[in-house]
C-alpha cells in the first residue's frame, strides 16, 4: 500500500469490506476516532454509511465482502462505549453499481443483530428502489426495535435529495403515521429516533431549503398527531378498507398550517419562519462574508 | 364469518397476516393439511408464497399483521416433521399494491430465523424491484446458510414469468456464478438448493417453454461450472477490476452448447431436447386428447 | 386462420399489428363496428387501447409491426366520421412483456400526427415506468394540442389501478395545476380533455371506490384552481424556486372540503357523498338481487 | 445578469429553456461557436446534451419552457451548415430531478421532425427508466429515419455510465440485431448511425476500459451478423414464437471470439488487444508523465 495516496484512492475498491486486511485497518481506525470525537462532543449517537461495493461482476467476492463487513463491524462495535447507539445506514445503488455491501434494510437489519443491542438500523427516505414502501420498513424495524434513526430527503427516481415532502407529502405522512401509532401504543423504539436532514440543494438557497424541510416534517408529523386511532383500528377490524384509508385521508387533507402556527408563536417564534428567514437578511450578510473570503476553487456557491 | 363463502373470499384482506383469527385458523390448518400431503407424498420440502397484503394506506395495521404473521408460522413451524424444510417466498409486490406481507429477502430471513434451521428463504427471480442485485441476494443466503430454493423465471418490468434466461442471460449466469462458487468453497448449503421454474407461458407452446427453461439454466450452469476461479480470486486480491470481470466473461462466452449435447448423449438421450420433442409428436396428441374433452369454460387452452 | 378459434386466441400474437393479414383485418373491422356503435348511442369519442406487442426478442419484427400499425390505424380513422375523436392510449408493459407496440406518448403522438387532427393521446396515470413525471407529459400534450383525455387511476409499482390520489395525491394535482394553467392562458385542449376513471376495485367496495374516486379528482381539480397564478409566474420569472414551489404548496395544503361541500349543496346534492351513499343502502340492495341470479362461475363478487 | 458570474452558474435554472432571454441567448451563441469549431476541424455531426430541467413542481412553467426550447433550436437549426447532422439527446434524469425538457426519444424526435431533415435522434443507452426496450427505441427511430447516434454504456439502475454490454450483453446483441436487420433490407438511415462511448470509469483504467467497451460492442455486431434472418423471418410469419427466439439465440450463443480475432489478424493487428495494451506499458508511461506535472488538484487520478 502506497502511504503516499490519498484517503479516497485507498479506499477506491472498499474501506470496511476491501480486500486488504491493511486498509479494512485504516478504515476502522477512522470509525474508531470517530466515536471518541462522538464522546468528546457528547454525541451518544455514531452512524455508518459505507460507500462499500463493487461495480462488475467478478469484481470481488461477495461473501468474502460480507465476512469481512461483518468482522470489521464487530471489531468497531467492541470499541462502542456504553450508552452510545451505532447506526447503520443502507443504500440501493451508488456510488457503487454493481453491487452495495449494504443495499437494503434486511442486511443492515442482520448485520446489527449480529452486533448487539446498540446497533441500530438508519434509514436513509432516498435510499430504496422505486416502488418500496418505506412505511412499512419503518413498522417492520419499529416491531424488531431497531429503527435508529432517519435520514430525510425526498426524490423521484434515484436519491435525487431533494426537499422531503416535496415530491410525495402523502408518503411522509404514512411514515409519520406508522411511528406516532407505534408511540401511541407504547412502542419503545418510537420515542428514540434520531430525525436527521440529509439533502443537496443545486438550485435553491440552502438555509431556507433546510427550513422548508423542517416545516414539511412538522406538517407531516402534526397531521400523524390528528389520526383517529380509535376510528382507525375500528375500520380496520371491520375490514372496511375505504373506511380505514378516509380516516388517514381525513387527518391528511386537514389543513394544520395554523396549529403550526399557534404552536411557534406559543413557544415565543415567529409564526412564517420562511417569512422571518427572508426578513432577516441574514443569507445576503453571510453571502457577503463568504465572497470576501478569496478561493482557489473560483466557484461562487451555486 | 359466513360459511357459505368460497375460500378465495374469505381470504380477500388476508389469510395467515387476517386481521380475524378464524380466518387466520383456516389458512393455517389449509397449511398444515399440505405439510400432510407432502409426507404421504414422500416430498421434504414444502414451500410457502404468501399473497397477504393491503391496497390501500390505512387498511390494516403493518405490525400487527407482521405479529399475525409470526404467529401463524409458529404454529405452522411446530407442526413440521423432522427433515422436513419449509421454504418461505416473498414478492416485492403483486396481488397486494400498498404493502405485502412478506415483501423482500430480509422479511422472509427474519421470519425463517424466527422459525429454526428447517425455514429457510425462497428466492423467485421475478419478484424483486428492478435493478435488484439477485446474485448478491443469493451470495448473502448462502452465507447465511438459509438459501431454500429458487422459483425460475425471467422478467422486463415485473413478476412477467418469461423463460428463464430468455431476457439477461448473463444475469442468470451471475446467480449460478455464485452457488458454484459457494459449493467449491465447500457451503454446505450451495448443495441442497430446490430449482423449480415458475413461468407463464401464455404465447408460447407451454412444454416446449418448459423445455427451453431447462436448457436455458443447463446453459448458465455449465458456463458458471467454466469459471476460472483460481484466476478469478487472482485477479480480485490483486484489484484487478476488469481481470476478474473477464475471467466471468471468458466463461460465459464460451459456446457450451457442443458440451450440453455431449452430456446428453453420453447419458443415453437426444442431444437435441427441443428438436426432439418436435419430432416426437407429443404435443399434437395431446392437444387432440385434450380437445376430445368437452370443457365449459370454452377457452381452447391458449 | 381457424374459423373456430375464438377471438382471443386469433389475437394471441396481435391485432392490429399481427403478420397475418386477416386477423389485422378482423382487428380494423371490430374497431369499425364500434366507431358505429358509437355514432348510434351519440358518442363523439372513440378510444383504443392496444395489447399488441411481444414476449421474446425475435418473436416479431419490430419495425414490420409498427408499420403494420400504422397501415391499420390509417384504415381506421378513413373511416372516422366527421366531428369524432379518435384516442390512442399507450401502456409502458403488458400484457406484452417483451415490447408493447403503442409503449409511450411519444409513440401514440406520433401515430395522431400521422393520421390527422381528429387523432389525440389518452393517458393512463398508471401506464408509465416509475418516477415519470406525468404532468410534464400532460404539458407536452397540451403545448401540441392533442391531449385527448385520461384514464384515472394510481398505483405504487405497476398498473395497479388503485383508487385515484390514493398513493400520490400531490402528483394528481400537479397533473390538474397544468391543466388549470394552460386552461387559464387560453389553451384551447385544455377545455376538451375527456375525463375517465380506469380503476380495478378487488377488495373494496366497487360504487364506493368509483365515489371515492371522483371526490379525490375534485379535491385534486379545487386545489390546482386556487392556485395564485400570477404569483407563480413572478417567482418563476424571478429565478425564486421555493417561493414558486410555495405557490403550488399554499394552494395544496388547503383544506377544499368545506368548499366541495358547499358546492354540493348549492348543486342540491347531499355535501357528503360516501355517507350519503353508504346511507341509501343501495350496495346491499344490489348484492341482494345479484346474488338471487345463478351463475356458473360461483364467485360471489369478491 | 451579473457578468461575473461563471458559465454554471448563470444556467443554474437552465441554458436553452431558462426564462431570461439573455442566458438562452448566452446559450445558442454557446451551439453557434461549437458549430463554427465543428467545421473548423471538418466535423459534420454536432450533438446537443442538455442539462436544463427542474428540481421542484412549480419551479418553472413546464409549457413555457418547451417553447422555449424549440425557439432556441430553431435559432441554431437556421445557422447548421449544409451537409451536417443535429443530434439531440434526451435524458429520463438528472441532473434535474423533477421535470428534464428532454426526457424521452419522443420528445427529442419531435423537436427534430419541427427542425427538418438534418436533425436527429441520440440514444444514450444509460438514459431511459429500468425496463424500457432500448432496441424498440431504435427500431422506431430507424424506421423514421431519425436514428442519428449512440452513446454507448451499461448500467443497473440509473445512468451509472459502466463499460456497454457489461451488465447485460443481450440487450446490447438486440440493439444491433435491430440494426443490422434494417441495414439489411436496405434501411438508409443503418449505415449513418455516429457510434459514440459515453461512460465514466472510476474504479478501473480508463483506456483498458475503453478497449473493453469496444470489444463488446463488436462481440454483440460480431453475433447480429451471424443471425439467420430467412429463418428468423420464416419463424415469425409462422407465428413460431419459440423458433424465432431461438434463432436469436444461435447467434448468440455462438463464441465469436476466434472470428473477431481472426479479423485483427487479417488487418495486422494484435488478435487480443487487452494484451497488446497491457504488454505495451503505455498505461504506466502515460501515468508517470502525469505524475510528474504538478496540480492544484492533488487527486491523482483515481
Amino acid at each position: 500500500m502506497n502511504p503516499n495516496l490519498f484517503q479516497e484512492d485507498i479506499y477506491r475498491l472498499g474501506s470496511l469490506c476491501h480486500f486488504d486486511k491493511q486498509v479494512r485497518q485504516q478504515a476502522i481506525e477512522h470509525v474508531l476516532e470517530c466515536i471518541q470525537i462522538a464522546q468528546a462532543v457528547g454525541s451518544d449517537i455514531v452512524s455508518l454509511w459505507l460507500a462499500d461495493g463493487t461495480n462488475y461482476p467478478g469484481q470481488d467476492d461477495l461473501r468474502r465482502r460480507r465476512q469481512r463487513l461483518l468482522d470489521s463491524l464487530q471489531t468497531i462495535y467492541a470499541a462502542l462505549p456504553a450508552g452510545m447507539r451505532f447506526l447503520i445506514e443502507y443504500k440501493f445503488f451508488e456510488p457503487a453499481f454493481y453491487s452495495t455491501d449494504l443495499p437494503d434494510w434486511g442486511t443492515s437489519l442482520l448485520m446489527a443483530q449480529k452486533l448487539g443491542l446498540q446497533a441500530e438500523v438508519l434509514v436513509d427516505t432516498g435510499h430504496h428502489p422505486l416502488g418500496t414502501n418505506i412505511a412499512q420498513i419503518v413498522a417492520q424495524l419499529l416491531d424488531e426495535g431497531r429503527l435508529g434513526g432517519f435520514h430525510f430527503n425526498d426524490r423521484k427516481y434515484a436519491d435525487d435529495d431533494l426537499i422531503v415532502g416535496s415530491l410525495n407529502p402523502f408518503e411522509l405522512f404514512c411514515i409519520f403515521n406508522e411511528i406516532v401509532g407505534a408511540d401511541v401504543e407504547g412502542n419503545t423504539n418510537a420515542g428514540r429516533i434520531a430525525y436527521m436532514i440529509d439533502q443537496s440543494h443545486n438550485i435553491e438557497p440552502k438555509i431556507e431549503a433546510m427550513i422548508q424541510s423542517v416545516l414539511n416534517v412538522q406538517t407531516a408529523y402534526a397531521k400523524a398527531q390528528l389520526v383517529d386511532r380509535a376510528a382507525l383500528r375500528g375500520a380496520q377490524e371491520a375490514g372496511d378498507v375505504l373506511g380505514a384509508y378516509r380516516v388517514l385521508q381525513a387527518a391528511y387533507e386537514t389543513d394544520v398550517r395554523p396549529l403550526l402556527a399557534e404552536v411557534r408563536v406559543r413557544q415565543g417564534r415567529n409564526p412564517d419562519p420562511i417569512a422571518a428567514f427572508r426578513a432577516s437578511g441574514y443569507a445576503e450578510r453571510v453571502a457577503r462574508e463568504r465572497t470576501a473570503i478569496p478561493t482557489t476553487s473560483g466557484y461562487p456557491g451555486a
